[in-house]
Formats: C-alpha cells, structure tokens, sequence
C-alpha cells in the first residue's frame, strides 16, 4: 500500500489517503520519496483550475527519492539508487515527438499528478523512461525543484537557441522566475527582471543586472525595445501589447506560466518588427540531464523552505497566499 | 515634375497629382515606371487604417520600370536597365538589422508610400540600396506582385527554415495566399488551403493538395493536428485557437495579413505542445532575390489582371470590392 495526501474534490484541503498500486509493471519504477517541492501546478491540479483533474488527486511532482522497486525490464535504474521524478511518469516512446526526443510533448503524455498519483505520498510509481538520473554529489533538498520549475525555465534557453550576448528579462520573480534569473546569469546573458516594487532589490541577488517594478508606468514607458526574450512565469493577465513593444525585431515573448485569461495581442506588434509569441512547459530528458549539469556546475539552486509531510497543509496554503520565498520542499 | 496619382485625404478617390522631387539625390535612382501592382496595403495607407499615412498619399509599391536618373554615388546600377521596387525605398544601413541583412525591420525603415511618394505615377524615387535587380528574361508584367505579396509570404518559409518534409496551410486565398500556394507547391511541402467554397477548386489549382472550405464547422473539428505552420494571408478576425488547435507541437501560426482586430490566443495552445504565433512583412533584399530566382525556376507567378493606370481608381474599386482575382497591375 502507498500512503499518500489526496485531494478528494476540487480544492479540498488533502487527507491521508491510501492506495494498492498493484504488481510493478515490467517498466515500472517504485520510488520511496525522501523530498518533494510544491510547484503552483499542483495546486492548479487540486482546484481543477485546468478541468483535466481526476480525483482523489494525490499531488507532488518535484520528486527525490530512493528506488525501491524494479519492474522485471529496467535494467538502466537500480534498487537503493537515488533519482527523480518530475512533471512526466510515462510517454509513448512511439509518436513523432518522442521520436524526436520530445518526450514531454508527446501526444500520448501521462502527467505524474494527472490520472496518476503523484509524490506527495511515501512512494511513487512511474515508467522507468521518466524516472532522472541524479548527478553525484547534487544537494538532493534542493534539486526537486529543478525537475519541474527549474526544466521549465530552462527549456526555452534550448528551444530557442538563446545566445550569452541575449538580453533577456524575466515577468515575475517567483518560483520559477528566481530560477529563470540564476539560469539566465550563468548562460551569459543581459537579465532583467520584471517584479513588484518589493522584490527589487532581490531579484539583483539572485542575478538579474536590471531590476524593474513593472507596475512603475513612468519606468515601464521608458525602458527601450532591447529584449531578445520576454519569459513571463506569471499567470495572470499583463499588458502584453506594452511587453511586446520592448522586444528587438525577431523578439520573442515567451510563456512558462499558465496565464488563463486570453492574450489580446495586436498582430501589427508581431509583423512590424517580425516578433514571435510562444509556450512551453517542462522539457524533454535531454534536457533535464542536461539542465540538472548547468545548474551543477554553476552553482543554480532554488531558495527553499522545508516542510515536514505532516504539515503539507500549511505548506498549500503558504503558496496559495503567495507568501513563499522561493520553493517549498516537502521531506519525510 | 512627376505625374502621379494622389490620395488628398483618407478614403479619397484618386487625383492626377504633379509634384517636384529636386534634384536627384547621391544616392537616389529614378525610376520610370512601366508596371505597378496594386496591393491591399495601397488601400489601408490611402484609407488611413494603419494610423499612420501622410497626404497627398501617392501609393504604388510592387514597381517595375527602367532606371531613368542616378544619384552620382550610385554604381551598381546603369540607366536603361529595368528593374523593381518594393514596399520599403530606403533603410538606415546602420542599425543592427540592417547590419544583420534585416533592412525590411530596420529601425529607421522608410516605407515606399508612407512619407514617400510611391509607383502610382510615371516615375519614382528611392535609394539605390532598395532598388531591385530582376532576373534575366523574368515576365516582367507580372513580377511586380512577387516584389511585395510574393516576398511577404515567401519570407516566412526562409525565417523559420520550412522544410520540404512540412505540412503548411494556407488561409485566404487571394493576392498573397495564391503566390504562397505556388511557393509552398515548388518548395515540396504538403500544402493545404483554407478557403471559402468559391475557391475550392481554383486553390487545388494552383498547387494544393488540399483545399478545406474553412466555413464548413464539421470538416474543420474533423481536421487533424498536423500542421507545421499555417500561414494567414487574411485580415480579419478567425477562430484562431481552433487554427492553433491544428497544429503540430513545435507548430507555428504565422500572421502576414494585417488583422487589426487583437488575437484572442488561450496560453494553453502554447504551451501543451510549444507552439508559436509570429508575424512578419516583406522581407529583405537578400530574400527578394532568393525569391525571384526562386519564382523564376519554378514558374511561380501571379495571375494578374492588367489595367492602363487612367483605371487606376476603377482597379481601387474592383479590390475593396474583393471581385480580384488574383491581383492587379496597372501599366503605362
């Protein structure tokens, strides 16, 4: 039996919940969970904010921890390894994306914590082709956020081929976007970030060269039309119009965060200066293996706060509050 | 003097117009006009629709003719010898886009009929740096049309490296969209049209494999995602998460027609499968020639309507009333 947190019903607080997963698969993973961070999309996920949740939802995708288990074909993982988990447990290794080395835009994609019971529980069950390889000697408290936000964030340095003499600026120094900034600086690059008047000055430490409160309309109106990217890591509505206008020709205005009301962009702000609009999440395992490299040698690590299991609650409403600085980690 | 025809005030008819350019600049080239397509952008700069027209407006910019005056610091270009101008007629050949080959998005772009007069009149101005040398025994009665609708949509397939292998629609299938059914057609993609019923058969025609009336609700929920671009040459508002739903992961939708209406794009048709939205105009002067070499080769040419210039405001009217097909050019 795995003893998980789920949440019954949408936007219920979690209650111990047991579940039977059953013989291993062939291609199954058993993972003891040691840490778990808390990403905003689990909350999404427990609110049914998306409309794709499925209850009970048992959370947590950010996962570290010990394998326990091993289905009878996985000869790459051993038992007592210490790996991952993050936004993906399976893919169908057989469309064009995978094929591509896309995994986690397969059309075919099982989300950890969607239709599958996720990490916020003592073990987590997953495809052995999702489960990531850990470097040696990685601070293991901190790397589960790396696997979902810390990916995220640096996906699009790889999809977009981002030059260290880019100037990127990041919208929004949260979870993801602390990280973004860390990524950015050590990629080389110009890094500016947009932030309220609050997390100026923080924002600079973690890396940016710039800081801007981007409620500030005299400084927003000023800045020049100088980004080769815009990554937003918000998800609320912004005036993507004015964001847009501060991209160089051939910029591009990037989302990572889950902003639900519509763009209302005006297409000249694209065809004038040939601008693009794109989104992303996650990564593939390429990059993963590669971004969990990066962040190794460049000393890129989350800002956590640790939570004990039992007060996983509390850790919820935290986020929720928007009072987290920068990522919370669940560890037993 | 130049004898053109002028646009006094938004929305105007056209009226026999003289002016004065001086004397002919360092770098100038005058051109006397033979040939000039009408282009829908001709009307929104005479209507005013894009805020930012200057009257007397003397529209015209798919020009071919023969060179007639040359600035003294000009060299590369003989009087007597024919050849194009496009949408822009000088560019600052110093910022970084023009540095980079860009000239179409340079910073300081002067458009050829937005404070400039253009090629609906017997003879023109621009830099020598716009000037277009044609090809070799090209058909130049129809060569105007490629010299901005032509480049507008050829520009996309060498900006984002379309392959061969690709599936690329079309949506609108008139001035523009009939030039990038032929181009996609030659460059070897699978080429689909999304039209209204009228074209149906006129779009297979011209080089689709597929021709999707794009009004029909049920054939377009049946059409599966499998788009690498899809190219909208149109400027009206569509459902466009719906086109963005047909879309490949990695799928990209492409704006060369001037929508004024904001897109209403949902972040999610982004970020499931990393798709982008982009727009572009024109192209550079390295793309214009690619382009005609391009066209030349395989037979890519505008089905054109000739009209003697004295008719210049009964093509006008023809082309707001939407009765083209596919483009117009005026003679002398």
């Amino acid at each position: 039996m795995i003893n998980a947190y789920a949440a019954l019903e949408a936007g219920a607080k979690l209650t111990p919940y047991q579940y039977d997963p059953g013989p291993i698969g062939d291609h199954e993973v058993e993972i003891e969970v040691r840490y778990c961070g808390i990403c905003h999309s689990d909350i999404s996920i427990i609110d049914n904010d998306w409309g794709m949740s499925s209850y009970p939802v048992v959370a947590g995708h950010e996962v570290v921890g010990i394998v326990s288990q091993l289905g009878a074909a996985v000869t790459n993982l051993s038992v007592g390894q210490t790996v991952g988990l993050g936004w993906y447990a399976d893919y169908c290794e057989t469309c064009e994306q995978c094929h591509n080395g896309d995994e986690n835009i397969c059309s075919d994609l099982t989300p950890t914590i969607v239709g599958h019971h996720g990490g916020f529980a003592d073990k987590v069950r997953a495809n052995a082709n999702s489960v990531i390889r850990l470097p040696e000697g990685i601070d293991l408290k901190s790397v589960g956020p790396l696997l979902c936000g810390g990916l995220t964030v640096f996906n699009p340095l790889i999809q977009f081929e981002t030059k260290p003499t880019d100037k990127v600026a990041v919208i929004g120094i949260g979870g993801l976007g602390h990280l973004a900034l860390q990524f950015l600086q050590a990629w080389g690059c110009e890094v500016t970030a947009f932030t309220s008047s609050s997390k100026l000055q923080e924002a600079l430490d973690m890396g940016a060269h710039y800081s801007v409160d981007s409620r500030d309309e005299a400084v927003m109106a000023e800045l020049p039309r100088k980004f080769d990217m815009i990554l937003s890591t918000v998800n609320v509505k912004l005036d993507w119009n004015l964001y847009l206008s501060k991209l160089k020709p051939r910029g591009r205005l990037h989302f990572v965060g889950a902003t639900m009301e519509p763009l209302d962009i005006k297409v000249f702000n694209l065809t004038e200066a040939q601008r693009s609009i794109s989104g992303s999440d996650t990564g593939s395992m390429q990059t993963c293996n590669k971004m969990l490299e990066f962040a190794q040698r460049h000393q890129v690590k989350p800002v956590i706060e640790m939570y004990p299991f039992e007060q996983i609650n509390e850790a919820i409403e935290k986020l929720r509050n928007g009072d987290v600085r920068y990522r919370i980690v669940l560890e037993r």
